[in-house]
């Protein structure tokens, strides 16, 4: 009943915003806005004290609202929160987001006492919260922004569904992820997980079809047991990711402040999660680059990796990442070496790590370098590591022949490029599942959340 | 001398284009609109075949340019490149950019020996060069971009001198220096180091006003000794960051071929340099966020750091990585805490690590707040956490405050925002020298850095 409660919520006919105004100091002014910009079904604002809000009628109350909204929005304050949600749910609303902060997080003896209190009407009807105190959530696929942030719903649709307990993280991921072009289908901000926390998040999103990887910012967790064992469910559909934070004493003392949970034993916790099946992110960076190359490739199921770079610094760079994180740079087979003599020639480096700087303005012959290399039977992985030419037409990626390896095995690149020019690139590689990094490190990286994954399925 | 001719080379008044063409497929077309695109003297482009280059009068030969040049810059066949200088330095130029590639670094029997050649010759003459087999180098700051690479002009001015073995390093670093607006005041390919190495560029980067920092990507080290007396002697007046390529053999036989030198022991390597005196990188990342912090802000004389956050969930992020890379998350002083009891409400989180989500949109009480934890006397450095708004002027980032808190103590911050948006805000504070970074990760390894120069700088 949750569970098709959830699927309300992410694919609502209708909304009301409880708390819509146009005062742009309020939060309600930002949740209609976000709902306004993104939703194509009707919209209800509620507000006793207004007939219009932006040009849309405005209605005194739930009562008054001509039909039972799928999905309510709630920016009022704290006080008015319960007897607003019951009002709802006698409608037959069953999809809520709560904006309000006050509950259990803060610094207040009666917030726990609402929270459960509140918790009990919605568990009894059957009905979901996200939140409360949260930013909200949108569904970037289904067309649906229930959150105080209006740009959130700019950011490039992909196949990452980001759940985070922290609504600051996902405000500081949104624009990472913007300046690299990672793309979501979800960013769920769980605040204080009413009745929605992981595992219901992780149980609806096993069956979205909009999603192929799940990444997770985790500081407490309520039910430990449930959560691992939904971890090891899930996993075998799809890959999560897993940052945990509150490593250390100091920020776990933090968390009890913020969302109302204590962090726990950091190692305890990601030992756990990845003996369940997730893949462990160490930082905020990580997370989603995990989760991109989740989301576009296959898993990686052996440690050698073919090392192929258009300049020979990004080569020792990402075959020195290699060997640090646990992967092999691979060992080329005879035929192979033979090949790369055969077509490459002198000034270039015709083994493992590749260098393809001397011939790097003919793109046939890169492509067909690394093609050679993907076939190498001895290569499980590949990363390729291009720079942009800056000179006009000087330099050219092999787009073709990138995208032809990557098929053949489990591949990341590192491109990064002046902000604009090669997003055209970037774009044709990404669409054919050849996740494109930043940096030799983190390309990398990818390719380690691979052989993570690789390694989750293997064990069953 | 050499020091005299590297002057020289980083202000010439006049520079040689041995090699200028309008054919875009060679590397003297774009030296020579390098040059055009950035520098204000008198320039020279040299090609026996034509009479004009981009409307500027060409020469046969260097005997025939009206004066003899500061600077010349090569992009010829590799055959020619002994001839050529001789001549200009007959002509009385002791100042070269060799572009050209094949000397000692390729798999060519005679590439050695046409290298010791021409040291010999450039020796006997006090001239210098950089390279050969290099991009060239570009000086923002005086006004010359001598490489093959015009967009390198374009990068943000700044107070970082990045001195690089690999080109490829550069010219990925460089646009993601573009994308978080990191500036340098040089940008320097060594390529084979026929005879300036990294030993004469910290030498002269040591006296050069227009350098607070020096970054240096190094793949092998000729002459260990004379290096590392070299960082002994220069990092005690400027803060010197070191990442040392080559950590495992399989990178190290591609440094080989690459710029002729072998890598060397990582460990023995990296061990030497931190010892005398160079702070260390392990990511291309971490280079240049380390050369930031350190060409901004004072070195750090302690461990103890106050994190300051908007969300709580960056607090908590930030401190785990203080704990987690060797600094501590700082015990408030008594009265610290009484006064953030006092200015702040509840909802916030009064105690280190700070949460001022609460009152993120009071930007007066926030300043106050971090200003309040900046007179501390238990805390050594400060780490402030911000996140974008996203909506109008909801929140707005204390600047000042934060500056005045930053002029007390070594400070760094993260903000991320969507690209364009906030970047006033971040030129305001780096104007100011606190330095900015995307991520709350990287924010505190900033600290780090100035941490370990504060080690490096008491130790004497």
């Amino acid at each position: 009943m949750k569970l098709e409660s959830l699927k309300t919520l992410f694919n609502p006919k209708s909304v009301a915003v409880v708390g819509a105004t146009e005062n742009q100091k309020k939060m309600g002014c930002h949740a209609i806005i976000s709902v306004m910009e993104s939703f194509k079904g009707k919209i209800y604002p509620v507000n006793p004290s207004r007939d219009e809000v932006f040009g849309l009628r405005a209605y005194p109350d739930p009562e008054s609202i001509p039909e039972p909204p799928d999905l309510a929005i709630l920016a009022i304050p704290r006080d008015h929160i319960y007897g607003m949600v019951k009002k709802f749910i006698e409608r037959g609303t069953r999809a809520f987001v709560i904006i309000t902060a006050g509950f259990r997080e803060a610094e207040i003896s009666d917030g726990e006492v609402m929270h459960e209190r509140l918790r009990n009407l919605v568990e009894s009807a059957g009905a979901v919260v996200i939140g409360p105190n949260t930013f909200g959530m949108t569904d970037l696929k289904s067309g649906i922004n229930a959150s105080f942030t209006p740009a959130l719903y700019k950011v490039k649709k992909g196949d990452i569904a980001l759940v985070s307990q922290s609504g600051g993280i996902c405000h500081l991921l949104v624009p990472y992820a913007m300046r690299y072009g990672i793309g979501f289908s979800k960013i769920v901000g769980l605040g204080n997980r009413l009745n929605v926390d992981f595992p219901e998040m992780l149980e609806y999103l096993a069956e979205d079809e909009n999603t192929k990887s799940i990444a997770l910012y985790i500081e407490g967790i309520e039910n430990p047991k449930r959560m691992l064992e939904k971890i090891r469910e899930v996993s075998r559909k799809k890959p999560v990711v897993a940052m945990k934070a509150g490593r250390f004493e100091k920020a776990n003392k933090a968390s009890k402040s913020h969302t109302g949970s204590m962090a726990g034993d950091y190692k305890v916790y990601t030992s756990a999660l990845k003996q369940y099946g997730a893949v462990i992110a160490e930082t905020l960076e990580e997370l989603v680059s995990y989760a991109k190359a989740l989301s576009m490739q296959k898993p990686l199921y052996g440690d050698n990796i073919a090392v192929i770079s258009l300049v020979a610094g990004l080569g020792m760079v990402a075959s020195d990442t290699c060997e640090l994180i646990g992967l092999k740079v691979a060992e080329f087979s005879e035929k192979t070496r033979e090949k790369l003599y055969e077509i490459l020639p002198p000034y270039t480096i015709r083994d493992n790590p590749v260098d393809l700087g001397f011939v790097a303005n003919d793109p046939e012959l890169c492509g067909k370098a690394i093609e050679t290399v993907a076939d190498d039977r001895m290569v499980d992985g590949i990363v390729v590591n291009y720079i942009y030419s800056w000179s006009g037409d000087f330099l050219e990626v092999p787009v073709r022949h990138i995208i032809a390896a990557g098929k053949k095995k489990p591949m990341t690149a590192c491109i990064n490029y002046p902000p604009g020019v090669w997003d055209d690139v970037k774009e044709k590689l990404e669409s054919s599942s050849v996740p494109v990094y930043p940096t030799p490190e983190i390309a990398v990286k990818g390719l380690k959340a691979l052989r993570d994954y690789g390694r989750i399925l293997m064990r069953g």
